[in-house]
């Protein structure tokens, strides 16, 4: 018997995996925060063979996505399925003399996101991540205008994480936040249960295509990050805020470029 | 010691009241689907005093709300408090000679929305509700455009109560879609522990201002309800679809108006 | 036609309720760490008509409940149904004269539990709770024994709100925390949202039957308490950790007994 | 810079890796059902390598799990990082002459588990899952004694896709079901995003120690599946129930061993 499917679980008909080859689609909501945090701080969180920017600028970045695959049309049928929110740290460095973003944290409320993102390097956890959201009519929520606010938070283990916000001060049509526009490249890690050294640890960046962006607004931003006896987020401490922005950004995901890790793993 | 707070827990400064007093802002995103149903069956889910419509006429609705309070900036602020998804059914009838909506069955995901409800008279419960979320870029999600589908479901307990979605047809400015625009007529019932009549036994409406849609589409649709031991939903059975909207919605409670029930209370 | 159901919603065959009709039967673990704050936090969170006890004394309980309702087999044959789990801060007071208890806040993590609890005086709010549990065999959590550390810790809105130990010291047959034997008087109050005072507003105390404990232990204990905007557990601050106790605790809620509350509701 | 971590993400000091190293503990409770399926579709669910055992027999187990690891302190002393629930049904077949068992699915809510999973090759994706609780007194729960029920079910994406039941008939010491006792064969399958051949698709099985039973019952059993778009367990349809049990369950995992898959993999 053959069985069928790109990820685990396969199955007779391949219907039970939990992730559809790429191309993957992502449409999304992202509020972003950048910020200056200690270069050493920095540093210590990049693989070698990046090279840190020396500047200790990152950016804290909240969205709230809508995912489907093109070859698997119950990922955009089932909200349920495509949906997920997400938040994460970027550090910048350079590689082979190139700029490239580093994303050490993240955290995500979905399962096929989880996975998905394990394979491309994202080191993701679980985490309740909330966001809010734009509204057309009414006082509910937040509208594209200037003044309003828009927060974003995250906990996980039932620990609040980080927490920012965003002032809409102005559009900011054809600005492109560093956060989304540099390529991230990931640590793909793979340990053996059997021993020794790990079955997958190389450095990997996703291949975008269809790259957009759609109401881009700038503003004042705030950000606080909470310690976690689980975490290490705390060691960027925002020194300064230096800007936020909120957008709608699009992308699709085809594949991947991968490079080999100069140094071995840390081992157990 | 006089103890602070609209609703409990009643403290000292009145901070940890979980509901604050109205007004309350609502700005959310509606799906909603009409249906024909028995007319018995809608008949059997009035309470006396309130006629049928008479023609099995109904509507499921999906809800993906942000809201806030006038009096209580908090609920605006962290997202994690005022937004919130909701799927509920409808069903029309008559009272005083005057067309009215009557909400029989209700779940949401978060306790504001749960305990506010219970103090309007929805009948709401605990439900996992997964809605379609517009984008306007990319291919992650749908766009408000023709052919586009979106769609909704709700389980509870581990079980799918209902799954439906519109495919959109043609933009429909002021098309104002009865599920939202009738006034809903609710049970206020809250049973006395110690015995006895219910203390709290009346029929009430919400007073509602500053009612606004955006963005109305309208398109064909379908919907399904699953059985549940713990629900009677499935007795209102499609049998067949007359419609389907999705829109921006928006509006403010105020306060409510209330009457007498004529009859008395089943009891234990 | 005549609607069904002790509680919300009201159907046909009263299959719908959320809350069946008591006896409730409850069966749970009990995680609970007695301390000291100030004698005027404590003041400061009983209603006017309840004495306070004056020495500042207050407990903190983590349970792991299941529980079952004796006209409605579903509470119990479903488990996601009747378990939950919850956390409460407990001060102690006198009314007419006896020793009583106050919970001025919990969080709960089911539906069923907050609509009941509401209907008793509890007040809840929606929060999540992680409690140790006793393992029989194997080294993947605390058994029952001298030393074995038994934790507990609740959030809600993605912020912690109280984290607590318990290292057990011995077993203590026959010892009946003060948390889980004084009579709790609570206040039950229903807004009215058509203005002026409230629909209720009375105290309440349940009437209990069957009360049983097995395995109590004893121990030294840990709390903290974090502040949330949205709370005021913060105000009870720890002074002084006096003892922990960990037991499995059964009791049936039959009804509740009443008073009226001397004092009127401070209103919107 | 060397980062720190046995798997994701690594940081600075290794506080931050979701999974620690082996060995890992785990102490809990399970419930289980003997049914017989279809042989044709046991046959199908099994790699090539496996053959299988035949006669159609599988089982489904619910377990509520607190785990630890021994190199990191954190996973015991925060319930809510180790404790987690599962479900996941098992089929027998052969492998080197050798009786084994083989989980073709497995849902869990904790994305520890999730993690460490995928390391071990268990298919592991999200799932809502409630398990009944063995209580000491009272009756809000079943006790461990003769005609007690417990019950399980599990869902995902808002969907049900298993629910069983336990009838408890005797106590059964020395009873070692079947499901717990053979050595489960996995894939361990991480895709490659850049194309080509998975960077690691073998098979593989934990290397255990401890193993230990307590409070071992039999009884009569229930179990049913239900269909979901994402899934392929109904295909596993149950011919007959054989029979069912509840114990304690306990072992730790220190390793693995593993051994080339024949077959290529089926690719995009």
């Amino acid at each position: 018997m053959t069985l069928q499917g790109w990820s685990l679980p396969q199955s007779p008909t391949g219907t039970a995996a939990l992730v559809p080859p790429p191309p993957w689609h992502f449409s999304g909501e992202a509020l972003g925060i950048d910020f200056i945090t200690e270069p050493d701080a920095v540093a210590a969180v990049l693989p070698s063979g990046i090279e840190p920017s020396g500047d200790g600028s990152a950016s804290f970045v909240f969205c709230d996505w809508s995912s489907s695959a093109e070859r698997d049309a119950r990922v955009a049928a089932d909200p349920a399925r495509g949906q997920y929110r997400e938040a994460y740290v970027t550090v910048y460095g350079r590689l082979d003399g190139r700029n490239i973003a580093r994303v050490p944290y993240i955290w995500v409320d979905n399962d096929l996101s989880f996975a998905r993102g394990l394979i491309q390097g994202f080191p993701k956890k679980a985490g309740s991540i909330a966001i809010s959201r734009a509204v057309r009519v009414g006082r509910g929520g937040p509208r594209l205008e200037r003044g309003a606010v828009f927060a974003g938070h995250v906990s996980s283990l039932g620990r609040r994480l980080a927490s920012g916000s965003v002032t809409l001060n102005e559009p900011a049509d054809g600005y492109l936040p560093r956060a989304l526009r540099l390529p991230v490249w990931h640590t793909r890690l793979v340990p053996d249960l059997a021993g020794g050294e790990p079955l997958v640890y190389d450095l990997a960046r996703n291949l975008v295509t269809d790259f957009a962006l759609a109401d881009v607004w700038r503003g004042q931003a705030e950000l606080a990050f909470q310690d976690s006896p689980f975490e290490e987020l705390a060691a960027l401490l925002p020194r300064e805020i230096t800007g936020g922005f909120r957008c709608g950004v699009a992308f699709t995901i085809v594949g991947a470029e991968t490079r080999t890790l100069g140094s071995g793993h840390p081992g157990r």
